[in-house]
């Protein structure tokens, strides 16, 4: 009982203990110095930020090595492995090891950001409105001015320019990256290691996951060098050391209103946990096909799967009346003591009514659920790049302006190979979910299957369409949209159909909901300033922050959950479960367990605060060193999204003296381990 | 193209070649004499209706010898083999052969029944329905009638008696059984040989399946002697062949109006799809936690995935133009001929219409989907029970009258055992599924989850409940529905709190569309019968019916597909795919490959009309003797619900020479083989 009453008061102090993703140009020097004894200097914040990576798939990773050694997590790699695999070498299902410099394999499109500076342009990008605009206006000044900055700083500087709103409106930073598109593996366990209890495990804690994987980051052909990297301390951390997660979490909700929350959970999510179970289903389906199948699919998967189970942890606590009654609290006394807010609270009440007259379809066609696969994807970019290609840079939509054209034709133009079979399943079973969702006689419906059934449609729209083979998708990347539609291209056609249906409720979401929120938030942060100052972190972004929190286990239904598993533990677990999928280790490990020190600690948690993208992140001490590599929370974390605790929500890393130990003893690593001990090259 | 309008003329004739699941005093003596030059006599009709067994979790079988001996599907078995499981020898996987007698192992809820005699009674239902009387009065009427008739012609004669609506309303007969409940496993096969390809496989041909079960049955401790069985062809079929499929066909909608088949595709089927797939990743997700888990779930997890594969090709179907349109012209050129019958369509119109504003609560309360699992639906029986026994026979709920009590007994006082984590994960997911639907704050989310999350609030109420121990529920049963709610039991609590609520919506649910619809559906089919006479087939009802049709392959996308598989191919098919599950042959199979035929037929196919509930159904030649058990259709046969047809559709059997070859050469069955071929126990 006691217990339960600290817990609430805990939770209703505006920021929790070890809370928040910090901007590396705001940093939470004061809380460190006071609730750690630590120092945060300027060259710790700036070697940190310029060795830590994005994966611009979504993920985190740092160089480890002044010759650009990458670590991050096999789950990040996989999308990469997948594409580096042929059939009957599935490095996904095998591992990778080159065993000199000249096997690393280069991936096919992998873009990766380093961040080099961050600068403040809030005054700027807000003195673009002018006083009398409309929303819309306001809106198109902010955009036409945001497009023109990231170009000029971007051809002035030659790096990757983006401005990031943060605190949903509240500031404006400029982004500038370097940015690396050759990026070649250097070693991958088996999924098997990586991903031990599989979808069961996914989420949860105690853990046994080998979750890391390696590349090299190359420039003109050769080993970038003298990037800062961060040093591989080989014994790890301890229980209650402080450690800082540095890494690039993808969004979190915690500003956002209870209107917004209830939409979530009343809308928003429902919906987008039926799309992925139906999605889920046919990949499944497809994977037992054979091993072929599952090499295809099995990188989607685990992306939906993984996105599955983390949308019902968060859906499960915006059913909780605990949590949901912190939130709302908070926001009562932030109402009551600041009444020049409630307007703003009001704006988001109003948007997200609006919302939920076409947010499906919004879902369906312009985030694509109707319309799943790679072909389509590519085939819309085409289609609408015909049209885009003809207007002025600020009025395109964001993807197809300058800024963004290398990432786009990167992704568009990549040489990984399409697959006609899984694109059919993929399609069949997305649209059948639509018309499930619209009803059979919808006119979009309609237009998505023709009179047809699902698989006959899937069936005519894949196997009739060049978009699956890149040659067709660089034709098509020249021609007009006239050209283009006198292709007679079913899936460019079916993008033609829907576009004007899509781009209709884009701009929709855009002006009645994206916008007014965007300046809502604003004064609802602004609001939050006054009372905390900079003492609070933004929402996250997938741009790159500071965690901080202690090593610690925790309690759970009147267990102690212990700080770390050890090597023993995971071979225990793997014989409980008669070492059958997902708890089968692959045979390699079993031939080195006598090798294996059974002691050894292997993953930990920390009270750290994470989200999805941060996997990959890595885990440091003072001495900014690496002690650890972040893949994943525990089911207590799910609903970090809304509310940070460290009761019981932990992420899970993979420990730093466990991964030397087993690329030594398990795969005969000894080049990438003496390179991660040295921090460069092991002369010979 | 010629071929086209061949198929859709064939299709626009009332009744296509081989279709209808014919009743056994309505047969299709005429058609057969016609079509295949086969008298059908009465003492064949008569022989083959009293070897058939009903098996009450919805399946079908035949008795094989005169010892009581019967044949079913092993997935008809499963629910039985996985009752009859223990932690560590889980039967499902390892498949059972009882050496002797003696070992053969008695079933804990097994409910077998045998059709004895049909007797039309329309005209007395009819007749108990005076006029003047209001839907309402009219439907009581027919109630009571039934019910009486059902419970006097049950103690005259010893048997089970159930009045059985055909024709949606258009007749009614009554079917007495002799029931058995001492029935005792004999043999099953390992679920990698009978479910061999497993989902992925589930409804599509080429099989190579070996989906048979073995039971017997026994009276006053000894086994059953003298019942009339089907002899077991050693020889097997050939293509072109006439056969016959005798069994309990569960569900069909050939008779249902375009009104309801749009009203099936725009919101039943997408309802129960989105319900299926929650509940199919909740047990598939606890599966994978580990072999005993697997042992637990996996014969839920197989009819989940089984509904789920036969719903999609059903919805897949209703969105097909080319099958629409061909009920469309049917259901105008009726309505053109017989002006007389257009005020039943609207009658359905009218009904399906209302059925929209209620029908997610009558799925989610009165059908269960909010509320999973067991446990619950014991408890509701216990709650309502104690309501029930305080009131006449004939006003109470179906279930409950006289005539139902030894089944439902027979249900809820099994001592099989419940598994409290399994019902945890079926009922998180369950309850996070209804207020996905229902929305947060709906009064009905609020009874069902009182403010906790699905996990939290399915824990509470498992762990806290009596129900899930057989002793609790035999209490339960024998107490007042004061007595019951002063236990505070919280499974209980819930099944009352929701009681009201689920009996208004199934009593608005029968007053407005059951009823209604009968009435209409009885105009249609009676307006129907003037064109075709009994030439006509009714809608499948779980009742015994006969189909007939040929053996033969077909042609798909170019290929002609085989009349049969062999075994060789199973070997070849298991080494194409690695022997990785869902295509891993168990290890005494690969022993065993050199003692078995390769070129020996597997399983096949004919055009004979099937649907679900046919499972198990012994396949017959002109001499009634068995040719196989079917067990599936192919994916062509998923809308064998709306309409039949035999150009590509098949049902899928076993074939009666390789049951008997594969019991010998790889189980070594020798002693079960012999009864076969002699029809008796082998004498010593």
């Amino acid at each position: 009982m006691i217990k339960r009453g600290l817990l609430v008061l805990a939770l209703l102090s505006p920021v929790a203990a070890d809370e928040g993703m910090w901007l590396f140009n705001q940093a939470p020097a004061e809380r460190l110095r006071k609730d750690y004894g630590f120092e945060l200097t300027q060259p710790w914040l700036d070697h940190v930020m310029k060795s830590c990576v994005r994966f611009n798939n979504g993920g985190s990773g740092g160089f480890v090595s002044e010759d650009g050694l990458v670590v991050t997590n096999h789950h990040i790699g996989e999308d990469s492995l997948q594409k580096l695999s042929t059939p009957g070498k599935d490095l996904v299902q095998l591992g990778f090891l080159a065993r000199s410099q000249s096997e690393e394999r280069k991936c096919p499109d992998m873009e990766l950001n380093v961040l080099q500076s961050i600068e403040d342009v809030t005054a700027q990008v807000e003195g673009s409105v002018k006083p009398g605009m409309t929303v819309e206006q306001a809106a198109n000044a902010r955009r036409s001015f945001t497009s023109a900055l990231e170009k000029s700083e971007s051809e002035k500087t030659g790096l990757r320019c983006d401005v990031v709103t943060l605190y949903l409106g509240g500031a404006y930073h400029l982004y500038r990256y370097k940015k690396y598109t050759d990026v070649r593996l250097v070693m991958a366990p088996e999924q098997a290691a990586a991903f031990y209890g599989g979808d069961a495990d996914n989420f949860e804690y105690p853990r046994y996951d080998f979750d890391v994987c390696f590349f090299r980051v190359y420039e003109n052909g050769k080993p970038l060098h003298g990037n800062p990297y961060l040093k591989w301390n080989p014994g790890g951390t301890r229980p209650g050391d402080l450690v800082f997660v540095a890494g690039h979490p993808g969004r979190t909700n915690r500003l956002e209103t209870m209107a917004r929350l209830q939409h979530l959970r009343d809308l928003t999510l429902p919906f987008r946990l039926a799309a992925l179970k139906s999605e889920e289903m046919a990949l499944r389906l497809y994977s037992q096909r054979g091993p072929e199948q599952r090499r295809q699919a099995q990188s989607e998967l685990y992306g939906i799967a993984n996105a599955r189970k983390a949308y019902t942890g968060q859906y499960e606590g915006l059913l909780d009346h605990g949590l949901m009654s912190i939130k709302q609290q908070r926001e009562d006394s932030h109402r009551q003591s600041a009444a020049a807010v409630n307007p703003a609270f009001e704006t988001v009440v109003k948007a997200q009514k609006s919302l939920s007259e076409y947010e499906k379809d919004y879902y369906l066609l312009e985030q694509r659920l109707a319309v799943q696969g790679t072909a389509f994807e590519f085939a819309r970019h085409l289609a609408r790049w015909s049209n885009e290609k003809t207007r002025a840079n600020g009025d395109r939509l964001r993807e197809y302006r300058e800024s963004n054209q290398d990432s786009l034709w990167q992704e568009v133009l990549s040489p990984a190979e399409i697959f006609p079979d899984l694109e059919v399943a993929q399609l069949t079973a997305s649209l059948s979910f639509a018309a499930e969702v619209l009803g059979g006689e919808h006119p979009t419906t309609q237009l998505l299957l023709a009179g047809k059934s699902p698989e006959a449609r899937a069936n005519e729209l894949v196997r009739g369409s060049s978009v699956t083979k890149l040659a067709g998708r660089k034709r098509y990347k020249e021609m007009t949209a006239a050209e283009l539609k006198a292709q007679q291209d079913p899936m460019i056609d079916l993008a033609f159909a829907i576009d004007e249906a899509s781009r209709k409720v884009r701009r929709r979401y855009e002006l009645e909901v994206a916008e007014p929120e965007l300046g809502a938030y604003a004064q609802i942060a602004r609001s939050q300033f006054t009372v905390q100052g900079k003492d609070l972190a933004p929402d996250a972004t997938f741009t790159l922050r500071l965690a901080y929190g202690r090593v610690a286990g925790y309690r759970d239904a009147n267990r102690q959950i212990p700080w770390a598993t050890t090597l023993g533990q995971l071979f225990a677990n793997a014989r409980l479960h008669g070492n059958e999928e997902p708890f089968r280790l692959p045979k390699r490990w079993w031939n080195r367990e006598k090798q294996l020190d059974p002691k050894m600690s292997y993953d930990f948690v920390s009270t750290a605060d994470t989200i999805g993208g941060n996997s990959g992140s890595p885990v440091l001490n003072r001495q900014a060193e690496v002690v650890g590599v972040n893949f994943d929370r525990n089911r207590f974390g799910l609903t970090r999204n809304f509310l940070y605790s460290d009761q019981q929500a932990r992420h899970v890393a993979v420990h730093s003296p466990a991964v030397l130990h087993i690329l030594e003893r398990v795969y005969n690593a000894e080049r990438l381990a003496d390179e991660m001990r040295l921090g460069h090259f092991p002369t010979r």
